[in-house]
């Protein structure tokens, strides 16, 4: 093992973390620490996509794929709000979707996933698919896409 | 929004899930149901690494990657037992350390970062690192890779 003499990076277990006050846009090591209620110190809220009638009452983070890391993937967290829903869509690229807070359903091709607590789901290519929430409380997952992928096509 | 008159695949919620008496190895959607404990539904346990004085105490879980996904990541799931910790390594690629239950430590060059439940550490290229697990109680987190990569440098 290495040696203990190391600089502490913490996240809320006593010294502050590095405050974010910058926004780190290299490709440097990180850790962006989880502050409760989907929310991670240092990560933003994003709109899901323009505004329409396709979806409802999504917000997205970007945890890791918009500064700088060089990983051949992204890394997002979503949160459905009780009664929203994602596009409903298809695209060559795959998702791989982990249950986070609350509850919620993935609907992919003729089948509907119900998906909870670190429930995994893989999504092929090319599968017609739509997140949605029918449940009183936030639904929210990570949701792990390849860095180079193709543009969603939306379906009615 | 698409009809409502799909075939429900449930984690849980009344209908079995597809049981996975057999394992699916073509690219096709699935869902891997979590049963608590860190275990999930037709998912099994590997070894770490081949055995040795490098490591200690570390269990392995591929959710995504070995079963003909096309993804350009794998998402696996590690657990450290109480007083145990990986190699302490370097390599080229990323890694995306997602903590999920109990807590530990990350080394990464010199600094040291604390993890808990979804505290999200990335870690660059060619940083030598190791995960620890000073505490009592098991330390487990999701760590996502790109599907290709090198082979891990042994450190000492």
């Amino acid at each position: 093992m290495p040696e203990k003499k190391n600089i502490s990076v913490s996240c809320d277990w006593g010294k502050k973390p590095d405050g974010r006050k910058k926004i780190q846009t290299e490709n440097k090591s990180r850790i962006y620490c989880y502050k409760g209620k989907s929310s991670w110190r240092g990560i933003k809220a994003e709109a899901y996509k323009p505004p329409g009638r396709e979806w409802a009452d999504v917000v997205r983070q970007t945890l890791i794929g918009s500064y700088g890391e060089t990983t051949k993937f992204h890394l997002r967290y979503f949160e459905i709000a009780p009664y929203g829903y994602s596009s409903f869509e298809t695209h060559k690229h795959e998702h791989v979707v982990i249950g986070i807070s609350g509850k919620g359903v993935c609907v992919v091709g003729k089948k509907r996933y119900q998906i909870r607590f670190l429930d995994t789901l893989y999504i092929e290519p090319n599968a017609p698919h739509q997140l949605r929430n029918p449940f009183k409380e936030p639904f929210g997952f990570f949701c792990i896409v390849n860095s180079k992928r193709d543009k969603p096509k939306i379906l009615k």
